[in-house]
């Protein structure tokens, strides 16, 4: 099929997340233009989804791309940012692209997403090879209301934003396939359909330092705590889990999308599970414990 | 090799590419911030290299890197915008990474590129998979002011930024290997290290419809008159061409990235090569020609 008849099918399917509001020009030029709100700046991050690595190979392509488009706008709601927009490069084997039925439920999940989030897909590119899937997301926050992972301090307390392990327990029983797309399991929900936490970007504005989980619980609090320049301690009993995970799937293999944060002041509206600390490290129930989690390229 | 000492080796080799003047935040965080101009849009496009398809997989990694940043930005100076800021993806084998040298090499030649476009790289994301570079290029033009592909009319005449045709003689002749970075025929430097047109982005103002060229005059021109609803005359004699390249280096296969635009007004710098006009589809000395060029996913 052509790569320019291939381009309309997406087009299609994406139907009103192409083009609106702050998306000046849309899909079909060299670029997309978009607007910007005075005295805000543009937060940009980007991320890969590869099959078996991040997604089973034979799951529904309306699965796939609305995951895909989730877990990179992710990134943005861990800063505090408000999304706006996102372009995608595909890079789609003969085989993926077939009659052009694939492409299109793939886009139809990515549209649901930006639906979802409140965001358009304004541009993309596609190209021929092994199965590839790049989202570059962007979003706006008011100039220098970033909020980063450095700015945790001892005594600080540790929130999160809502239960872990539902991806990680659905992973660890196997349980990513056979699935339906409507008729999905609560912890088939919590992988392939990860609901990004944009409802607290005004919340965080009262905390001192966040990141989004998408490693596990004690690799991004690792992250956290490096950038912070601390150490942390949790309560096991106070970490939230969703039903059917266990704590291992929390601390290790989680990527629920929930956000982790730390505040000198009281988020009642959050799950209090522990403190900034003097020291270097990770203390659970007062042990030490490694930072495990998802890596790529571990040696 | 650990994701994190990768994510090191990286940042190290962009040098003062990863953060500065517009760049709020750089590498390090969920995302990058980057602040914007009052009264200006921003421009996003994104592309995707893939090895012997987009360059070959044995040329130093030093000009994939160079090649792969460059080509990503044409699409801004394609709209008339002041590229800022790109966001690199890359998907990498553990052959590809191995002790870190060739990533360190791809990273210095994105570096220089970035050097040579007044741009930064201020963020990225690394996976493991087949290898795939997907580069988010972003720039700012003055609100509505943006260069279309389809604001051209009939009686236009037709402009191409400087001579065509150099790395589709390099690619016609078999000449992209061996290549050696620092002792490049001047046929190689076309195509490894093309210069986009930024310097036009003042003179675009005054032009009616442009594209970069990357999959050859008559494919982009065909984008540039389908959008424009009008056809072309194009006057062969008058094509530039690069020393050492055929006509139909450019026609069929440049990916030089230089500019091609519409202009009711004289563009003294520009070489005028014929006129938009009445009817559908190019003629050339009279002749009327496909639009051939570059596809991929052809049937």
């Amino acid at each position: 099929m052509d790569e320019f008849a291939l381009i309309d099918i997406i087009v299609e399917a994406m139907g009103d997340r192409a083009q609106g509001e702050w998306v000046h020009l849309g899909p079909g030029d060299d670029a997309a233009v978009i607007t910007t709100t005075p005295g805000f700046d543009q937060v940009a991050s980007i991320d890969v989804l590869v099959p078996n690595v991040h997604f089973p190979a034979q799951a529904p392509a309306f699965l796939i791309g609305y995951r895909a488009l989730m877990v990179s706008l992710s990134d943005l709601a861990a800063m505090g940012a408000a999304p706006r927009y996102c372009i995608v490069a595909l890079t789609l084997t003969e085989n993926d692209v077939g009659d052009g039925c694939w492409l299109a439920e793939l886009s139809r999940g990515m549209a649901q997403a930006a639906r979802d989030s409140g965001t358009y897909i304004c541009g993309g590119n596609m190209t021929r090879g092994p199965l590839n899937i790049a989202v570059s997301a962007h979003g706006e926050i008011a100039h220098s209301r970033e909020i980063r992972r450095s700015g945790g301090k001892p005594g600080d307390k540790i929130y999160v934003s809502g239960p872990l392990g539902g991806a990680g327990a659905c992973l660890r029983q196997d349980m990513l396939l056979p699935v339906e797309v409507d008729a999905m399991s609560e912890l088939q929900k919590a992988y392939y359909k990860p609901q990004v936490r944009f409802d607290w970007h005004q919340g965080l504005s009262s905390v001192s330092c966040a990141i989004d989980i998408s490693d596990g619980l004690l690799q991004d609090l690792g992250h956290l705590i490096n950038a912070s320049a601390c150490g942390a301690r949790l309560v096991e009993e106070n970490i939230p889990l969703v039903a059917g995970a266990l704590l291992e799937d929390a601390l290790s293999a989680s990527d629920d999308y929930q956000l982790l944060f730390a505040s000198a002041q009281p988020q009642p509206e959050a799950f209090h599970i522990g403190e900034l600390c003097e020291g270097k490290g990770i203390w659970l129930n007062g042990e030490s414990i490694a930072m495990k989690g998802y890596k790529h390229f571990n040696a």
